[in-house]
């Protein structure tokens, strides 16, 4: 691997910096890229009835000669989520442990895409030659099982890359964080490290999965004479087996609700990731064979989803299950910021059914606080730094752990998505360019077709309705045959506004009134009169502004 | 004040309970009302377009006779908010300390209410008469000055209601908390007590306001070579007195900036709740003669709320300060929930731009946790606990610690909104009807003209945008003069959406030509086989569900 024309490393975020999620990095030397992980995130709060959100990979489509594949380090959306979407344009191998392929596959099962595609196996401790690079699966602990960090040789030096990563000594499943090899590969001399932002502002330590298995043990031994409902992520399977050894315990069957949970515990437990005590699964419908206290549900809707299997409980929606007073409900999780006021409404239904809410202690993180970032960095000693996952705040906050260390300012790199890094062992890394990023939309089957003026339009529509004018005219003489009708949608009590819509009605007469008078014919300069005559108007009346739309048709 | 009669008194909340905001009570005896607080709250999220929400008042307009005067706690808007708008419909006075009233009047001058309405100040320690009610004001802490909590003597017995407070034993500005009158009424014996349960969740004691101004002078001790701005709550004046002391200690001016800030400060400076120094404070235009380290700038926008002053600056839309890198921006706020990730937006914004952001320890909260909570119960000993001020979570919190000291569950109430709780001394105190109650929703100028069926079709334009058909007919024989125009706003991309609106206009000329072969003629079943025909086509196609409007004219 010598770097024989001094070619120089190219590091291109596509997506993933200053936000959560949508992680997808280009790692370019030469005639070879490969890309690590290919996520989605969610829309934020002003994308109106947006499903979700994938990259803009143009880049990789303008050099998909270059393209040797997607090394993924875990199987969470935010790392995979857009692979059925991109895969279909840059339709490259796949390379990542076997429970994330698992979960790739179960995707591409329901995107019909399992076919059509190369995937690949990779265990940790193992290699895979892409091109001029070489990647190394190195074992890590994170909220979901076989979390990988990846060290990526290339000519131009090592990169190690954490992937989401916590330290966990003492994990639920397999092994502990492969704290040696990432030793060993820093005495090798690495160029630069790329880690996990998420948790760069807490201090201290992130606790061990395995306390929260205590915690259960408690709260199970505090509550044999009731029934128990735990809320968690689907993917984190260490918890699930957690709550399952639990239950078994303590003589209590176990049942699963909600779609996705449903999926990932079949898949694990399948894969081998998840050991389940024979006769302890039942079934939703044998539930009604068991008394409340021999009884443990597992459900989705710990972030409040309102489609969830909790959130319908709690409101009376589910068709299995409802919510009794004594039951014992247990938050296994923490709200994801925004999510905290739709937590809080489940809550809040749920204790006013009576229930027990438990919703402290019972979750640990899955990404490394400070102290546990300042070991990688210790460990690794890279010669630049590049805070990666998290929103600028979390950026800046590593960047600063690193300086702490001795990282020198100019060694650390906080990037935006679509710049690129020129790095080697010679000459000082920099910024050298820019490619194209972006988000793309998805909405139902549309992906990219809401673009920011729906999304303007939404908005809009939202904050204050629609107000339609119809009018029919005569061609050529321009005489008004039909109309004005005014229709409203969103704007206001159809009984409250007869009144404001005859007034309007006259404001509108008298804008085609002054059309006439000034001898306008060009229709869209009478829409504008239109619409500038009622806006004014309707202001006026009433302190609103709601899109209004006037439609000529001519007979 | 015996209760000859044996009346009971009544206890009414027509808001406030199950959640955060809009505190309002009436507590009734014989031909007595009086109204405790009247207070907004703020809009849901799924009430798109809604500016604020105040309490439908209907049983005190059907009992206006009675009503005797609003006794106010303190002036925050969950608790004086929508005086505006009720005292137009019950104009009786207005009783509250001397800041309260001074923010109540400030609201007033804005509405043009001033001269029309009664008030009077009340001290601390006063009590005041009406109708058949004795109410004393009793000192507390909160995080805004002069709040009060209310002994509400009747006939029927003492009921204690704590307001918003907090035990601070070093306050800023004024007395402690009153406890000794607490316990001396607790002695008289205490029928009910009516008590803050916001932080009836948290263990241990709230911080006192204090604290924070010891971290002030840390954090300027720190930072003597930069420009400090600090975001708070408008009406935390205690907070800007700390802020202003440390400025002054440490030789710094003072600019405010934000509309409700300047505004607060100036009346409780002008009421002597606020010590400025000579030469302390100075006008933004000012700044620019005095060096980066000499300036302090106090500032609203701590939540994060788009159009306020620091969310301003940090987006580069305020016209009179820009962010510079190593500007120290101190966050002396907590985010209410729903506000966390606009406060993370304004810090990412601000990181970018090179200041350092702290928004650790810069704050404590206005409401008692649990062992303050404990504490007001032994003194006042009541016989029953009403929790007050909160989601029903913290409601049941908070009746769990009643519980824990002894009082027996059957005399502890969580009540709803619009329930009528009837007690006394002598018999079980219990629900005994319920009342109208509900939110009224403020869009502008509009009070209650925005209802379910706008915020619906809010949600649903939200969701997907419009889609509207637009027909002329010739009157008679519904033959199709001109149309079908499809028109859609907030649905998809124009360009993206030829092809679809070419199929989506044979699909409605299918289902008019269907309209004819049926000889239907009816408007309202031709609209509908549109509407219908069009969502199929356009679900199958999209899976999205867009309003489909059809308007027919005639000519």
């Amino acid at each position: 691997m010598k770097n024989i024309n001094n070619s120089k490393l190219r590091i291109i975020p596509l997506g993933g910096l200053e936000q959560i999620g949508m992680n997808i990095t280009a790692f370019e030397f030469e005639d070879s890229i490969i890309v690590v992980d290919c996520g989605l995130s969610f829309p934020e709060d002003d994308m109106l009835g947006i499903d979700l959100v994938i990259p803009d990979v143009t880049y990789l489509k303008d050099n998909i000669d270059k393209v040797k594949g997607f090394v993924i380090t875990h199987g969470h959306e935010d790392h995979i989520g857009a692979l059925p979407y991109v895969i279909k344009e840059i339709n490259v191998p796949i390379y990542a442990t076997k429970l994330t392929m698992g979960i790739i596959e179960n995707k591409f099962t329901e995107h019909n895409l399992l076919k059509s595609t190369k995937r690949k196996i990779v265990k940790h401790g193992q290699s895979i030659n892409l091109g001029m690079f070489r990647i190394e699966f190195i074992k890590t602990n994170h909220s979901i099982a076989d979390a990988a960090a990846l060290a990526i040789y290339s000519p131009a030096g090592i990169v190690v890359h954490t992937g989401d990563f916590k330290v966990d000594y003492t994990p639920v499943f397999g092994d502990a964080i492969d704290l040696q090899r990432f030793a060993e590969i820093g005495k090798k001399g690495v160029l630069a490290l790329m880690c996990d932002s998420t948790n760069a502002e807490r201090q201290g330590f992130t606790m061990s999965e395995r306390t929260v298995g205590r915690t259960f043990d408690n709260i199970f031994a505090e509550h044999r004479n009731t029934r128990i409902i735990i809320a968690t992520f689907a993917s984190n399977v260490d918890r699930v087996q957690q709550i399952i050894n639990s239950a078994y315990k303590y003589g209590r069957k176990v049942v699963v609700e909600g779609r996705s949970m449903v999926s990932i515990i079949s898949i694990a437990a399948e894969l081998g990731y998840l050991n389940i005590p024979d006769y302890t699964l039942i079934d939703v419908e044998q539930m009604k064979n068991y008394p409340d206290e021999q009884m443990v549900l597992i459900t989705t809707g710990s972030q409040g989803e309102s489609m969830a299997a909790l959130s319908r409980m709690a409101s009376d929606m589910h068709r299995k299950v409802s919510i009794k007073p004594g039951d014992t409900v247990i938050f296994s999780s923490h709200p994801i910021p925004g999510n905290e006021k739709a937590v809080s409404k489940v809550i809040n239904e749920l204790s006013a059914k009576g229930a027990d809410v438990i919703f402290q202690d019972a979750h640990v993180s899955g990404h490394a606080c400070q102290e546990e970032i300042k070991l990688i960095y210790s460990l690794v000693h890279p010669k630049y730094a590049i805070p990666v996952h998290g929103e600028y705040r979390h950026l800046k906050a590593q960047a600063q752990l690193a300086q702490s260390l001795g990282i020198p300012k100019d060694r650390i790199f906080i990037m935006k998505s679509g710049q690129v890094l020129e790095l080697d062992e010679n000459e000082p890394a920099k910024i050298t360019g820019q490619v194209q990023t972006g988000a793309i939309l998805v909405d139902g089957l549309g992906v990219g077709d809401v673009g920011n003026i729906v999304l303007r339009d939404r908005q809009h529509l939202a904050e204050d309705g629609i107000v339609i004018v119809v009018l029919t005219l005569e061609r050529y003489t321009n005489q008004v045959l039909a109309g004005p009708d005014i229709v409203s949608r969103g704007f206001v009590y159809v009984r409250e506004s007869e009144d404001l819509m005859g007034e309007a009605r006259k404001v509108i007469e008298e804008a085609l009134a002054y059309c006439e008078t000034k001898r306008i014919s060009d229709w869209s300069k009478i829409k504008n009169t239109i619409r500038d005559e009622l806006n004014n108007f309707i202001w006026k009346k009433t302190k609103r502004s709601p899109m209004i739309l006037p439609i000529i048709m001519e007979v």
